[in-house]
């Protein structure tokens, strides 16, 4: 019998990415990606998500041949807060919608059964998978894009709580009076290390009198600097880029080494447009873990970045379909 | 045959609990406790556990029948860092006790095979056990004594982590900046939350000159206050006491929050001394929580006292002992 596939989708706030997995594992045979615009609202992504489906089925039975009853399934990695056992997204503030059969959506455009999981969740899943954190016990996956993700993994296992919310790493309070962050709490992670933040860190450091080859990589519009900026600017050597780095890696590094000392991991994967700066960003981030956290955790526990690049959540959204199929079979 | 027994044995920095519990569960038959006394060293609190084991022993065969041959094993809880797989002390800075094998020197002296696991895991289990989270999936447990302790229950098993060392609530960052705190980090929960700091807070307010009935419990000697005179005068409609509490819930809340954000339990119980405190903390430390944590993890989640008392670390030690025999079986 012809090995058989599941169609990855991970919804983002930036970008759509659907791709065709083999259910033994494996990276995406085809995979495809398009702007969100998540103004449009919800079906129309859906729609999209179709094509997308259509056109990446197509080009993986191009190559590996077969028909298209090779594909048993759709995995659906979105932001939440999510409604896990109704399929259903209760809120997306990245997104903006609200209330949305999302799953049950995918399937009915798609032709196919459908499972939904956090999108940071996916992406770590995908890493436990077939990237980074194969083969370990425990596995905290840290996303920053946006906001900082994250996704927890236990003897193989998503851990998804009580109410399918477990690994809002991002919104573990760093500092008790500190920044306000997007969920109404003060001084969380996201406020601090997300893209978005390490961005707003940049500009105001410039305002504040930085000379920064960042001023000139945006043509002194500092509306436009992004956290991949500050990445250019590290490599051409600028100093106030790599201030802002070390800041970063301090702030993620407090962050952490509390998730270190509550859970203890084998590994940490760090995902997301941050993995650019590499060891620039991991090096001085592993300093202050181990300057934070207990010794005997921080000697247990590899921090490394993903290697799925933008597939992690495409990859482990098919992971976590083929998992509930082999659960419930 | 006649019901078998094991013993648990809690080591604390203040006192040793030794109790006996059915194997099938239950609350202890017998229990006692004494001071650890621990500048006497580990040996000696060893000898003092087997003297306190023999009497409990004694106790609970002279009301219930039977032969010492009931008593199939002993369950010991500890302060760690632990090596939990060679069953030693790898440090305990609340002890003053290092790389000691205290697992097999409590089964040598009592003569039975033995288990070691962390106080704070212990306690947590005990309240899953038989205490205030029995049947739940995802427990967080709380001990707020001299530190602050925590233990993790996912379907019905303690996470332990790659190390043995998953738990450490205390050790979670509520501001990068903060306290110093024992462990060497900066802004640990435990250096705001625990019944040492509650102390603290509440001397560093008097000597700030703040009025309060605190003084008047302590005779003017403002080294003696301990939580508990907080507590004391709390009851007595002191506001300075009750400024401290609802400072200390606040502080509680935002470490809890993150946890709830990260772990989204079904239970969080509250174990220790400030328990005493019963609504007066829990109260406000709900609102707290509700103002910081996402709604739908808030909702899922009770936030309730232990219901074991002084004994959940023996009947967690207990437990602990069990589930391994029957793991193995």
């Amino acid at each position: 019998m012809l090995e058989r596939w599941v169609i990855g989708v991970d919804i983002g706030g930036t970008n759509l990415v659907v791709g065709v997995v083999p259910c033994a594992g494996g990276r995406p045979l085809a995979i495809t990606s398009r702007p969100t615009r998540s103004d449009r609202g919800a079906d129309a992504a859906v729609d999209d998500i179709g094509t997308m489906a259509d056109a990446v089925v197509a080009e993986a039975l191009a190559s590996h041949g077969g028909s298209r009853a090779r594909v048993i399934g759709v995995g659906v990695g979105c932001p939440g807060p999510l409604d896990l056992a109704r399929g259903r997204i209760i809120e997306t503030p990245n997104l903006g919608w609200r209330d949305y059969p999302i799953r049950d959506r995918v399937a009915s455009r798609l032709g196919l059964p459908a499972t939904l999981d956090n999108d940071a969740n996916c992406a770590t899943y995908g890493e436990w998978w077939q990237g980074a954190a194969r083969g370990a016990q425990s596995v905290v996956g840290v996303t920053i894009g946006t906001g900082v993700g994250g996704g927890l993994i236990l003897d193989g296992r998503l851990v998804r709580g009580a109410s399918g919310g477990a690994g809002e790493l991002g919104h573990t309070t760093i500092d008790i009076d500190g920044r306000l962050c997007g969920c109404g709490n003060r001084g969380c992670l996201e406020a601090y290390a997300s893209g978005t933040s390490i961005a707003a860190r940049a500009r105001e450091g410039i305002e504040a009198g930085a000379s920064s080859e960042i001023t000139r990589l945006v043509d002194g519009d500092l509306s436009r600097i992004t956290a991949l900026t500050v990445y250019d600017a590290l490599l051409l050597g600028d100093l106030h880029a790599r201030e802002v780095l070390l800041e970063t890696a301090e702030l993620l590094g407090a962050g952490l080494a509390s998730v270190i000392n509550l859970f203890n991991p084998e590994v940490i994967v760090i995902m997301g447009g941050v993995t650019k700066a590499g060891e620039h960003l991991l090096s001085p981030l592993r300093s202050a873990v181990r300057r934070r956290a207990f010794a005997s955790a921080v000697d247990a526990c590899r921090i490394v970045p993903g290697e799925l690049d933008g597939a992690a959540g495409v990859v482990g959204a098919a992971g976590v379909f083929t998992a509930l199929m082999e659960a419930a079979a």
